[in-house]
């Protein structure tokens, strides 16, 4: 049987204007490749309601799980929740047990439990919470779409307790040969060993480390004795 | 009016899998910020020519410019100027001109100029050559895209090629301001100054170094005065 399949929105200006470099992508893809999902595209899109909701619909119709990131803050721009309402076609209120969570958070600290801390409460019926066991304010899951926070240490911790709740198939195992050799002088065999192992997925990564310019061969796949047996071969033709 | 817009496709396996970090997005996000050019949506999507084409035709009719990076080079992996093609409904040839500086390049360099590296010449119909300062195979733009190198220091020598040839905007300016209270304190205020400066973009963005908790306030915009006017304010409430 074939791995799930995922998706990732990540959701935030900021990424798009370059003023911060998105590492939750990085994360995610490989988290899921250890747990045996296989993530099939990733988007990122501005804070606006339209184009979150347009997004959001697309993913998780054609994948079995959607991973977003970003925009559950206190603040005007972190409209995440809303959007997912809306795609939903669900309503979003300020709920018991996620309100009983930060006002215990915000007692303990000593910090008022103002209007703007208590929109981090507001979460789209239906959907369960997702721990937060850095900052307190959780993240959902609706359906199949689980709604994470964009900083990345909390984004992290909030995956490592969904991730064991997700049914994963086979890992996707890797291994790699480096060789001091242009792509375009290996290309030929190597589509020739591609083909013969066509079970296998093979690609070819160009470097260039000051001025050594060579390709890293990787070959990836679910059974260790195929990938094995590839790689055996591989080294023949290029060691 | 409004700057032009534009998306980026990354393509590749290789990041969706996690074994490479894509940098490619960010690297564009800055560029095209500064170039008044507005980043609208990014995607990733794997080396599967159906995927390829169907992001790219969304992608390209939905906004003025389109910047791919990956999959161009000689091997069986590399399938981004046939899904090119494929999308555009034109046909893909060895095409004369790539051919001569390609051949021009592996008999400088003493290499054999073989089937895999020809492949690199291989352009769809119509479109024009983006010069390659690094390692000669040509990218190429075909419409309102732009097919670039997926190798980093590759990707920005094109940018920096095709980029001037770009009609921009105004360029968007912002402004930060590091205040060490979180997002929850200071969410009200800030969303009655981003109501009041409509005509601006404010985001904040959290941060936890080594323990210490605060919040980067950042406002956007294209007029340095209306944004000194917002920053005053900022600065008077949070300072």
């Amino acid at each position: 049987m074939p791995n799930p399949t995922a998706a990732m929105l990540v959701i935030g200006d900021e990424i798009l204007s370059g003023r911060t470099r998105d590492s939750n992508m990085h994360h995610l893809a490989q988290r899921l490749t250890e747990h045996g999902i296989t993530l099939a595209e990733a988007r990122v899109v501005p804070d606006e309601q339209g184009r979150i909701v347009a997004a959001l619909n697309d993913l998780r119709r054609a994948y079995d799980h959607v991973f977003t990131s970003g925009g559950i803050g206190p603040t005007h721009d972190d409209i995440t929740a809303d959007a997912i309402a809306v795609a939903f076609g669900v309503a979003i209120t300020h709920r018991a047990d996620a309100m009983a969570l930060l006002a215990a958070h915000y007692e303990r600290a000593g910090l008022p439990f103002n209007d703007a801390r208590q929109r981090m409460a507001r979460i789209p019926d239906g959907a369960s919470l997702i721990d937060n066991p850095i900052s307190t304010a959780p993240g959902f899951t609706l359906g199949n779409v689980h709604v994470m926070a964009g900083v990345p240490n909390i984004f992290e911790a909030m995956l490592a307790g969904v991730l064991p709740t997700l049914t994963g198939g086979a890992p996707l195992l890797s291994q790699s040969l480096r060789v001091n050799r242009g792509e375009g002088e290996i290309a030929g065999d190597f589509a020739a060993l591609a083909a013969e192992f066509s079970d296998l997925s093979m690609g070819s990564y160009p470097f260039n480390t000051n001025g050594v310019y060579g390709t890293n061969l990787v070959i990836r796949g679910t059974e260790p004795a195929r990938i094995d047996a590839a790689m055996t071969r591989l080294a023949a033709l290029f060691a």
